[in-house]
């Protein structure tokens, strides 16, 4: 498995700013990553707290798909080239976006 | 479903160090958390790169709980306190813990 985790970082301008945030990414951008071809599984989890010290991530993002080809094959789609433009927009030097490989144990 | 993210950074010493951590992760550490009560799943995964930008991770691991009572009751437990004392030892000021909830949609 290969996955796509995107690490989102709290934005400027309060927790309206968030909301904002969080209701365009809901409405524009899930949408469109949903059309991914060979995307596999997609989860959201919100970043309630960290343990011990202070974080500025407030969402998480996994998106799985069967391999390293399959992930490559999704990135240079149209749908998540747009949604990469949109994330642009509505997240901007607001996020990360890591490529993960299981671990072979 | 309640998820427990450790994230891990590069540890100092150079790939030499980073093979102790990712031997002594597997052979000390997975082995106390996988008998914490109320775990359903375990995640191990590579950070192979970051698109776009650098990054100083090297390992995340999701570990899911049913619901955050049950991360609670998991972090008290012997099994997770004994994981804890190794991962202060194995994996000093190295690792980031995030409590994640599964977005409502």
């Amino acid at each position: 498995m290969t996955t796509l985790l995107a690490l989102f970082r709290r934005p400027d301008g309060g927790d309206e700013a968030l909301a904002t945030f969080l209701h365009r990414y809901h409405q524009e951008h899930l949408p469109l990553v949903a059309q991914t071809p060979g995307l596999r599984a997609t989860r959201v989890q919100h970043v309630k707290e960290a343990l011990g010290t202070e974080t500025d991530l407030v969402v998480i993002t996994a998106m799985d798909f069967d391999d390293r080809p399959a992930l490559d094959a999704g990135l240079a789609s149209d749908a998540m080239r747009q949604a990469g433009r949109n994330l642009r927009e509505i997240a901007p030097n607001q996020f990360t976006l890591l490529v993960l490989e299981d671990d072979p144990g």
